[in-house]
């Protein structure tokens, strides 16, 4: 199995590609950093990552594409640009075809270094060993790229399914919860006062 | 001038066209919501996206994208969704070398209905009456995306400009807090400890 991890950023983009199967060393493939000019437009930078997405695909034809995923809650000022970066990798991962997985930034450090609160130093020295390199790629977002593609490796498509698996639960769960607000809203008035 | 209104999201995403120059009535050429299926993977969602923005750009010829400013702050849980739709809306824009306008939901407001915190149905009954239409377009993400583009119409270039121009003084601010905190790390300590 081909994996390209993308840590998306408008700043720096970490692309990683490793081959790998469950239980044996994965290998590096390629990795670099895509960087694009804070002083552009917002739409000429996610051009330029959209141009590079597609050479890497093309390049390096991955069998999957390993996504950060981003949450709204840490570093307000940037996520907006980070979401719109993995946003565009999806959209170029589903014109090829390819499966793309989300992982958790959490999700990648316990793969990687078996707590998921590891630092970055901790993940890039990991990375280094697992993939048997002279040297720490840098800048960190090369490194957690690689981190991406090697978590997705291990995890392998049982992670997958659990992670599909939990996403259906959750929205069938909210299903729920919407209809059976929806039930209480429309239940009669003396029913519904008495908690039924 | 013709302005693409795009209102992002995945679930429902609005598209307005209008044609209009300052100082005249704005005319409506088009309007229509795209909705992708919640069930659907991301990735997928925004390839849909990204086919419909290129057949409208494509088959309207819009000389400007107005696309609703996403934060980060209200709405969690769908906001890197939609921050997502908008990017795609910005990146098929750029793809077709046409400029990008970002308005904030206040400024939409506040040039439609003279008030930034209109709600949905004032900025409907807005739309309805500028562009002289018989009924309200329904639903509300149709209407805001038509009100996006008339607010880009008022606005005209002279908005943008102001716009680019605040974006690049608050850039330049970050740029010289950056350097005045550097500067305060790398001042002897005695000199940083007495606050200079």
């Amino acid at each position: 199995m081909r994996v390209l991890g993308i840590d998306p950023g408008l700043t720096r983009c970490g692309f990683g590609v490793v081959d790998g199967t469950v239980g044996r060393s994965p290998g590096l493939v390629a990795v670099d950093v895509v960087r694009t000019d804070a002083s552009s437009e917002v739409a000429q930078r996610l051009l330029r990552l959209e141009v590079a997405f597609e050479e890497w695909v093309v390049k390096y034809r991955p069998d999957v594409v390993a996504v950060e995923r981003v949450f709204a809650q840490h570093n307000v000022q940037t996520v907006m640009g980070t979401a719109q970066a993995a946003g565009v990798a999806m959209l170029v991962a589903a014109r090829h075809q390819l499966p793309v997985a989300l992982h958790t930034p959490s999700e990648v450090k316990a793969a990687i270094t078996g707590s998921g609160r590891a630092d970055k130093a901790q993940v890039g020295a990991m990375v280094t060993r697992i993939l048997r390199l002279d040297e720490t790629p840098k800048p960190a977002d090369a490194a957690d790229a690689l981190a991406l593609a090697i978590c997705h490796v291990w995890r392998g498509s049982a992670g997958d399914k659990i992670s599909r698996a939990t996403d259906q639960a959750a929205q069938l769960a909210a299903r729920q919860r919407r209809a059976y607000a929806l039930a209480r809203r429309t239940l009669p008035t003396d029913l519904n006062s008495r908690g039924v």
